[in-house]
């Protein structure tokens, strides 16, 4: 049973590495320059916050993804593991709402607000930054899984968890 | 022990319940109506998909927080309010990363996207989001304890969780 709860582990966590990678890669790589009216218009990840804090979460979620295969089971480590997947999931959460916050914004604008749609004029740089939600998106799911899957084992009636 | 976890676990939950509402509530009445050049300019929550979802996670998140405390330990439904739990901190972390990204943009603006600062225009509809937003993050960081706490007492090195 422990063999398998490991396997099943280790391909979850490979999937989420495998998801998180791209993610983190597609968002950097986003970058177009356009003219508007003869005025130049440069469209870049790094302009953005959200998006700065989207390529950090993910990368630290490979990283994090990878470091834990070489963690061995019953060990201290192995015991905060449980602990840190949370962290990384809440971190992913946040990195992948404030990214499509943003996102929204630039695709539709907000007319109340008076910030206008940009993605008419970068369409390949929403494209990217699109690809990389998706891909943020695919990465969390898969945390989501880990968190559960280790929880359902654990989850006992709260007073047996004293 | 049981009787202490059950103690320390009613207050951190009636905390979090205790700065949801008012997170929910604020958020809910940020209203302003300014004139710009003649113009009518006017802010509202609701204008927003990310303040909208902000209130409704506000507000599953008390709700909730009421309703686990009458669960009773060692019954069925006490063995899923740990997977529960992580559930509303993924859900308000979600909403406190969202609401803030769009309320940074609302603060200082982003040059690059031509979205132009609106708080100088409505600076009472600005603070008023941003009580909303100081009063979610608390409630996020007492989920967080709640999460950690309970976790703290079922994390086992991964071999003894099958």
């Amino acid at each position: 049973m422990a063999k398998l709860y490991q396997l099943v582990s280790v391909v979850l966590r490979l999937a989420a590495a495998g998801a998180a990678a791209p993610a983190a890669i597609i968002m950097v790589t986003s970058h177009e320059t356009t003219s508007l009216f003869g005025i130049e218009m440069e469209a870049k990840y790094s302009y953005t916050p959200s998006f700065v804090f989207f390529v950090v979460a993910f990368a630290v979620a490979f990283a994090y993804s990878l470091l834990v295969l070489v963690v061995r089971l019953g060990t201290t480590a192995s015991r905060l593991v449980l602990l840190t997947d949370v962290i990384i999931g809440m971190l992913l959460t946040g990195a992948v709402a404030a990214t499509g916050a943003i996102s929204d914004v630039g695709k539709n604008g907000n007319t109340h607000a008076g910030w206008l749609p940009i993605c008419g004029q970068v369409q390949a740089y929403c494209n990217h930054v699109m690809g990389a939600l998706i891909a943020g998106f695919v990465s969390l799911v898969v945390y989501f899984l880990i968190i559960m899957y280790s929880l359902h084992g654990v989850a006992q009636p709260l007073c047996a968890c004293r």
